[in-house]
């Protein structure tokens, strides 16, 4: 099934590591070369998820008709020129950045004609981050989003071979806009995560000497603040790019806060309740549906 | 070990009915009798919970030595004089409601001499209730909060078999005074399901009919959705008889939001992650600490 020779994973940390160990463990038979730290490329070599590496990014582009940048939203904006400008005519590049469109506008402005570019967004992750905690079977079940700007990228054959790849690996590809990808993760992962980020530092706020209160949380606190180990790296680069829809996320939540804060003692609780049971349940079915697939 | 020749529990869904399961997996060789519905007794009968049930409480408490109560709050607010005037002196009553300022006021208001009344609060569950999802291992590891009040019903030999006990399923058993328990429990608990139903309604509110956002949501939302499913019920009681500090819990962490959005773009943000981070750390040496002892 390659359609790809030689893969350049550029940053090979949790989702760049992941991508390349499923590769290689569901049976890709070209090449796999790793951009990053020394120390990490050794460790992503040493864990078997790259043939080689080199800090040198022309290095790792030459030769490679597949590019697959797994940095940091802004450091990806950086880099995208660079590599647009350093990859052969007929290279994909695709990358993994949880906000799409300040990604697809650079790409757009610093793509040369005959390279081409798919962004991408594997809603896939941990809590825990690095090459050490990569794990071919990430992208089991989970959704990815790519965001074919303009759509006839769709249509070449390199990006036919690229979801392919992101089947075989256990994903389901969807596609969205940049805009619609933006304001739909600000819901269900920035909005979730910088709540979960809330909660824990207020009650960091709260906590006296004596231990109070953390010191008698269950399990439900514990999964609230599951996200709260989430790097500030990675979403200090999310907020700076996605600050308008996340804002407006918040906003919402607030209002929704301010509305259960009023409804404490009163019948409207129920209908919140109601709600969210909704949610829960159409979860686990998409979920249940997922595995079935 | 057993001090106790009859429990009556009060309630045999989750907490009683795991309660009950505990007990007996341990070696309680006393007797075991079930207040509820018939059915819900027929089925904690079927999984060897309860010896014998009644839908009579005046059966049920008939020469019980400990009364264990595991119903919502307002149900034990009102079963409460009636099982405190209902028992043989020197019986102790419990309970295992989330507030405790409100059920303690009227068990002391209720009590008669020579009756011992202890609150209790096992900081175990699951967003699924019932005897069906009742578990023998509910409570290992979890904090067991007692409310001794007066401080010296601690001293006498019924809450000692009962702390012992406590401690046989596993769980740790901590002292506080009602208020300090219900400000706690605010903040590491209803305030943590309120947000996890404010997020999952929120986002009710925003699903279109294409799914979106939630067919693109990932584990992390999951996560912050698990509380979600949590009965309505439950809620409304715990809503009703601690809105006072929720409401204080809801205000500082919307407080908390408003300097997270305005922080977005901003260095200040990284300050609320590393906050976050330590209490996350904090919480797993909590838990490795739990699981040692």
């Amino acid at each position: 099934m390659t359609k790809f020779h030689r893969i350049a994973v550029v940053g090979v940390g949790l989702i760049g590591g992941s991508f390349a160990l499923a590769l290689r463990q569901r049976g890709f038979s070209g090449e796999i070369v790793g951009w990053d730290y020394a120390e990490v490329l050794g460790r992503a070599e040493g864990r078997g998820a790259i043939h080689r590496g080199s800090t040198e990014l022309a290095q790792v582009l030459e030769g490679a008709d597949l590019v697959y940048i797994a940095t940091p939203v802004v450091l990806t904006i950086e880099l995208l020129p660079q590599i647009l400008r350093g990859v052969a005519f007929g290279t994909l590049v695709t990358d993994t950045g949880s906000s799409k469109r300040a990604i697809c506008r650079v790409a757009q402005e610093a793509r040369p004609a005959g390279v081409l570019f798919l962004g991408g967004h594997p809603i896939a992750g941990k809590e825990a981050c690095g090459i050490e905690n990569a794990d071919p079977d990430l992208f089991v079940g989970a959704p990815y989003v790519l965001t074919p700007d303009p759509p006839e990228v769709f249509e070449t054959e390199a990006a036919s071979a690229l979801l392919e790849w992101i089947r075989e690996i256990g994903a389901q590809p969807t596609s969205l806009d940049p805009e619609t990808h933006d304001w739909a993760l600000a819901l269900v992962s920035h909005l979730p995560q910088l709540l979960s980020t809330a909660l824990a530092s207020a009650i960091w706020d709260e906590t006296d000497e004596d231990g109070l209160p953390i010191r008698i949380a269950g399990a439900g606190f514990r999964s609230m603040t599951r996200l709260a180990a989430s790097p500030y790296e990675i979403w200090r680069d999310i907020g700076l790019t996605n600050a308008d829809n996340i804002g407006r996320a918040l906003e919402r939540l607030g209002q929704k806060l301010e509305r259960i804060r009023t409804a404490l003692t009163a019948r409207e609780l129920e209908e919140e309740f109601r709600k969210a049971q909704e949610i829960h349940e159409r979860l686990e079915a998409l979920r249940s549906e997922r595995r079935r697939s």
